[in-house]
């Protein structure tokens, strides 16, 4: 079994730096988050950008959905901004035989507590057992990509028609 | 979506008592996870036992199996100690329309480097995704719950024929 | 022994928040970290200002000062933002028979790797030990409060002539 | 400033070995600590045991007062488990121009919670101004070492006359 991981920026890898007191996305959290959680099995970890989610552009969705397209690996976990998560997803769309779980957090991944550890494994599990298909692993639920909307005023994702 | 954890024990919910320099089982550590997991989904906790699972008895096994057999629910997480998860899962075989995935942790959950919470969102995901059947999910990988053992001296599970 | 502690704000008790992808300064982490320490001595927390110490005014310091001065106390460990810590020092000289030691940190409390607990244990075991007088713990020291300054280039505090 | 860091054993260190589901004296966590806390002064760090600290004989408190007497420096910090952390403090009793703290933890520094950092936070800073002699460092206070005991029933450290 192996999965690609596709790190592309968002709340899950920020970092403070106090010399400016402002957060800014940093190294990846993800290799350092299946380190933690003894993993046994096969993975390599890109990383296409470290953006916000509000930064990403039909361009970089494009890029992104290239890069899936041309990898032989048939499983993908996407680390993503929440606030665009759904976008991306929907840009993901209609690749065959590809499981594609995105995931983030809505508290850093430095934090002492954050979902970022949780939703990693969530998406793992997801992109293991999940038929081909786009996902977002978000608020402790495994969504179909294209039928969720983050909802910011209560700070979770949520299922729509 | 509704799931229903029970917790029976092991390394997951390990404390450590200074006055006797040993680690017991504590109280399960799940909802402490669930809640810094920000998770929007209904679920109930059920402690059945606090056990080392090398304490766990076939009675046990009995009692945990009618307690799923009898619960109106269809998605279950267990959280179990490790060295018999597979003993356990093998004796929740054969329950239809019931998604049962059992979980644990090779370092306890109250620990800062710890598996216990990467491996509840994996069970977390499992129990939503994967078609009704047993499945232990451990070292980052989802695996049919009769087709797994714990290597003892690698300290991970895999798979077996 | 009895010790008043005073939080002014600063990196220490930074949060984030998701929604406007900016860091602020939330309730104050004292009480928690004095928690997890098993602290068994009599304290009390005042919460007099939640500010970046880029934004504390000299009315702010004239404010802190009264509050010391009036209080029974003759131990203080004040939180402070770290830009203008050694200015506040300063603003604290002079008041005899306290020990006031001001602490903050690097790296916000509520990260998993931070020196906000090691930096409030200093400044808890100085207000106890050293004589009367203001003094900054930070970066591993307990310095003079009058003759440290914040050297921003290389993160730390350092003693000047 | 320099400080000697001496590391003994002690609940501080405990690691869990999943194996025999037991705790054991790991490696020292002292380095991380001093890391993760940003400090920037110069320090060693000797591990010259890995005991419990009921397993501490007169020989090992006559090598570690040794070691002390034997060493140019003049600031220690000594790591102990805490049952017999004030016996060793009364063999290091005597020692002329040496400032030497014990500390340890009553929980281990590898938890998520945990008073070791807090704790060794608390003797490096009474290791620079405390005037030479011998003190403990725990549950918030710096005690002269000669005075004061470990209560096991409230689980803290309590001055006696």
């Amino acid at each position: 079994m192996f999965i690609r991981f596709i790190t592309t920026g968002g709340t899950i890898d920020k970092i403070y730096f106090d010399a400016m007191s402002r957060f800014e996305v940093g190294e990846s959290q993800v290799k350092h988050i299946l380190g933690e959680a003894l993993v046994a099995f096969d993975f390599d970890v890109v990383s296409l950008f470290r953006k916000d989610s509000l930064d990403m552009t039909d361009a970089d969705r494009s890029a992104l959905r290239s890069h899936v397209e041309n990898d032989d690996a048939t499983r993908f976990v996407v680390t993503h901004g929440t606030d665009t998560m759904a976008d991306t997803a929907a840009a993901l769309a209609g690749l065959d035989d590809k499981t594609i779980v995105l995931t983030g957090a809505l508290s850093p991944a430095r934090f002492r507590s954050t979902d970022a550890v949780f939703n990693v494994g969530m998406a793992v599990a997801a992109a293991q057992v999940a038929p081909p298909g786009v996902y977002i692993a978000m608020s402790g639920q495994v969504f179909d990509g294209t039928k969720v909307r983050k909802n910011r005023e209560a700070n979770r994702f949520e299922a729509v028609e």
